[in-house]
């Protein structure tokens, strides 16, 4: 169950109005990874978690911080649309600054939520469940949320070169320290896991039941072997348990494809030898 | 540029048709962390590519194996439906093995694919281009392709588990095998950039502009303190540069938020001192 | 069965062409609440209609009207584009007003549709059938259309604001008298079913099967109390069947969930005590 | 900002699984009216509240309860999926009641959540902010809310009628009761805006500006006249400005539309006179 | 402008219910090859023509001979649900026959739908908007609606193969004649273009600017020439304009890309001699 | 399987950056006839093939080349992206012409992906693998793909329109010449399979079993006859099995539906004599 409290996590305050900018935070609020899709991503992880009980409180306790980042940027959003010239008459001046402006606008801001955040990203696009992640399994989950904190934390990033606005700014550098935090967060849920289960995930799949020989060999696909040249090429696997091999020329280990014809009650191409007659329905 | 031979990579043969597994195995082809999602995510992150040449040719060799995989595994899907019963004959029968296999089935492998594999997941819903990611930066997207191996590899041993065909287990144990050197490629590649560049991504943003206080402290949003015990909580930082810290009870640190009403020709909800009056259209 | 007439039922005579407006326009075309949704929904609220025939008359009579003003919509956006610069000769030019009039438009217009209208809302997003709502339950459907009517005429009133073009203000007010019309007239609908019905919905359950206790109160979960000065705190129920209560601190009821480790062949997190072992397939 | 307690707000507790049902359950959690919808739909619209404090703190309030249905909801999933047979050993067994189960899960829930719930709807489809609305009036939007739990209620309680299992109707009777309190708390909300505003949404827009002479008439656009026998048809209208008349045989108002050639760069059908020629690119 | 009049095109009388097959059915009326997709591309193409009179008119006729279709085939689905066992009661008595029709209704027929039809697919996606096509050139689009209404009548030809009831079949007996013809409807005003126009689409792009060298040619980019039987690889072209050629061993044209490096306010991956450093925000 | 070269099939080496034609050119690339489409459609097609080799080998080849046409397009957006304004300190110089620029940009192609391409269209909406069409009938699908190889054509020949750049147009100028081979090429496909086949899809199913009477009927839905001046309207059809008819005023051949109340345990509207009551769950 959950409360809330009426103050913000941290400040939320543009030093004017900018509904050009408003458009582009939308991509941190709605987009692949924004804050709505880490925070029902980690709910969602941690009301099917079937691990220890620490891990469970750790992942809703993050899960509830990221609903108010959600809270944060929708506020900040619904600011920076203040006094959008969404108006005949401010057009009629045909100023082109304004129309500029306008022409930046997402329109949807003014028709649909007049003048307030919407759930979606930045071009517009909905945001959908398609993006979270929970598969039970822990350690394949966590290197989902380190991804989701460093791809959310790079786009921050940029859109804090995009302004100088010192309030948007300020709350910015907030929600970049927080992903610093996070990242590093989920760096330790993983060495922890990776230390008692090993690198591979699923740990728990019998090794017997892969075919090995190609489990540890990088096969060069094109022209060329300038991809001999990195650490996956050569030494030591990363999971401990064997030697990267580089395969320079790979060949086909399969049969060449050959589907049988389908039936006629499915009216495919009919075979070459039959193609003058007819397949009544029966 | 692309060339291609008829051969699979690997074998793909059933040893007899299952409809209702074919429908599972979509899942692996056309679902979130299908193949297809990871050969359009490596062939756009060489594509848009601009580091070193050895990155590029490392993540484009990757990128069209898994073009590969997606053949395989069509392949399989076409000859596990092979004498699928959509037949109204075979219904009238009203054996109840059938009725089974029909009502597990997806009815689109007969009626719009006519037995033959669709772009889909497991429930049919279509892949789409918001499961690829490509952001410019590879540590970034790499640790994206290091969670798309280990879902992937989950989801494929789960498939195994749900199947006793030997020669549907036989591709799934390639499959398995391949996922394996993919972790582990990706933990390579992940290493190395880790060590030039630090593990917080993006590695190049200037920290004096994030508010470092809040940086690794982490929030106890909930009663109780289970998530205190996690390696999260305490000792060193993953990116060696501060210590964790708990803080159990976490204060608001921002405003209450106090929106400005909309302007008249928002024809938002108007404030209570004017709700008489009309906004005429100028 | 349906019958075309080629006059529009209202004029849709744009004064000169406006691209920009053109993609604002496509809102309430093909827009979460534009007129394909109203059209959808009416047409299959009524084909699936399972009560008396007036009913089914009165939701087709205006599902019928509805095709009518996509019909005029589409019309007057395709108008809006004619001569839209999409021509890299008067590109070259570079006067600021058509690269402005560029920047505003929306690509599509041009190089998918040819200057005709799209099916998609104003941010390019494709009308989708999760829009619409049929439940086979007429007064929760008929409140649906009241919303459906009312975020419609709203959207339109801020077009009407958007732009000064005499004869799109002409087809924008008939269009907002026959919004006005339709509150009305699910309103009126809406009257004649709580009569009979009451009104929750819906009104066929029985009341011993829910948990009556928690019927009429409202929880105040977050900090103060400005939430119980209104209507819906205190005082007799809408349904006229109990008071409000105001509940200032709420608590659970609820257990602390727990969940069971999944069985081996899920391959989720292991308990710690087995996370040594493997489990072999079987 | 929020906070996290652990218990539920009520108990979810299945007598025994039913792994089937889980799938049905799912459309009240991510569906079109399930919890997701209501819960981001009630932020949006305080996140975005322009008017008085009291709205702004009632739509929260209950915002953040539905954040504990879903919690509850979500749990009872993971719980029904507890021992699901996703595994080839007991598909072996070929018992035709495992048969028709495996046919009627949802298989997902195996191979991508590990026997969790996930924020989709029955038939799989991912939840999409699409389903919500946030319009910045919330007069409209309270009928839109008024909409959701009447919807919502009503499958509720279909779904209790698709189950004997105690111990999920003892959590759907509470999910009921909470519906019947959430439709009269909006019907409360919309009593007192529509006092103080009209009933007609936007109540601000100049009336001078609409097509008064449409606004109260009913078209009938089909042959026969059953749609004359309700509330909608004769009588004042409900906003208390006008009465209703019918119009049996509604004419067309407007022209009959002819677009103007696009032109030559645009590459559409050309005009017959000129279909010999080509238009080279300048 | 339209009329509508109660009765139904032709028959849509089902013998008996079917809830499984209305499941099926729903393809037809909502998928990307339904009955939906050419009532709205039909639509669309008729609203946006800019050609000839006559075009527009024989377009809008079949548009709304489609609505037509659309009408008939939801009241069959409507009446193949009547009596659907969804109901505790029913699953109680444990009979395999109805778990097997359970396990294959799409449940939302029942929780969201009521028992009626939805304008979705066979496996419940919506509809949507991205299935027309309008693109101002009617050729082009005239091959669309072959195409559409080849896969349309493929469809409905395997689904009276998957039934037997006399009703259901004898109205997909007339949907197929239909389909029928509006291949031959396209077919015609095909011919008719190309004779004026030309076969290649867009006739008036001036050939000069293309690259004509390689117009012609077939690329086998495979090893082995199977690919050479066929009248694509010898003989005049279709255009009537040059002869096919058969390129064995195609070779590349172009560069090899090599992108530079990302601006450093885009936080891209640093190149390697920068890797050391910061770029602070400026 | 697959093999990959560096070199690109044709140069895509752009005069000088254009991020706003980017944006423009994304449309080819992820659009619903972009190189996306047919790459994954005739990949598809392919690899479901059930006929003879000649044709699953011609397939695979234009597949592999549409993966190499991605590649080019994706590498040309990635060149004009090059040096994107998508920072502040060059807004803050407000020149209008950046202004222009960046207002016309899709704001992702800096945000997420880095001046990198994306898999979208050019409005940002993602590629959706219902684009594709995979039918298991060949004549069918041959005319979808000679639809996309249309449509495709003329988004291209638009596009070369759109832009002056020399480096641009060349490449542009290789796809068009493509498009026409491609054109090309599925017509003579096409008429291979009608002349052996006929010109009806599916040419399998018994005609006895459709309804004759209606197979050649053109139906007038509209007042006016202008539809009857074509060649759809008389003469004979264009599969020579009969002659078209033009029906001035159709008529109606199906029934007036009337739908039975659904039972209680759905909660519909009840019928009007059971209001009074209630239906207890049992």
């Amino acid at each position: 169950m959950f409360y809330h409290i009426k103050e913000l996590q941290y400040n939320a305050k543009p030093s004017q109005p900018d509904p050009v900018y408003a458009k582009k935070l939308q991509e941190i609020l709605g987009g692949q990874y924004g804050e709505m899709s880490v925070m029902m991503q980690y709910l969602f992880q941690g009301w099917n978690c079937r691990a220890e009980n620490k891990y469970k409180d750790m992942i809703l306790d993050i899960a509830t911080e990221e609903i108010a980042h959600v809270e944060m940027i929708a506020t900040m959003i619904a600011q920076l649309l203040d006094g959008a010239p969404a108006h005949a008459q401010e057009q009629a001046a045909a100023d082109p600054a304004i129309e500029a402006v306008l022409g930046g606008m997402n329109p949807q801001h003014a028709i649909v939520n007049g003048l307030g955040a919407q759930p979606n990203d930045s071009v517009g696009y909905p945001w959908t469940a398609r993006y979270t992640v929970a598969s039970g399994n822990l350690l394949a989950d966590f290197r989902a949320n380190l991804n989701a904190e460093s791809q959310g934390r790079l786009q921050v990033c940029r859109l804090y070169e995009m302004t100088t606005d010192p309030g948007v700014r300020d709350m910015l550098s907030f929600l970049i320290a927080r992903d610093t935090m996070h990242q590093n967060q989920w760096m330790a849920a993983i060495e922890e896991l990776e230390q008692t289960q090993g690198a591979v995930v699923p740990s728990s799949f019998n090794p017997e039941y892969e075919k090995q020989e190609v489990s540890y060999s990088f096969y060069n696909f094109s022209k060329g072997t300038e991809s001999q040249q990195g650490r996956w090429a050569s030494g030591p696997t990363l999971d401990g348990k064997g030697s990267f091999e580089y395969i320079e020329d790979p060949k086909s280990m399969g049969q060449v494809p050959d589907l049988k014809p389908g039936p006629p009650y499915m009216h495919g191409t009919p075979p070459e030898d039959i193609r003058a007659g007819q397949n009544p329905p029966s």
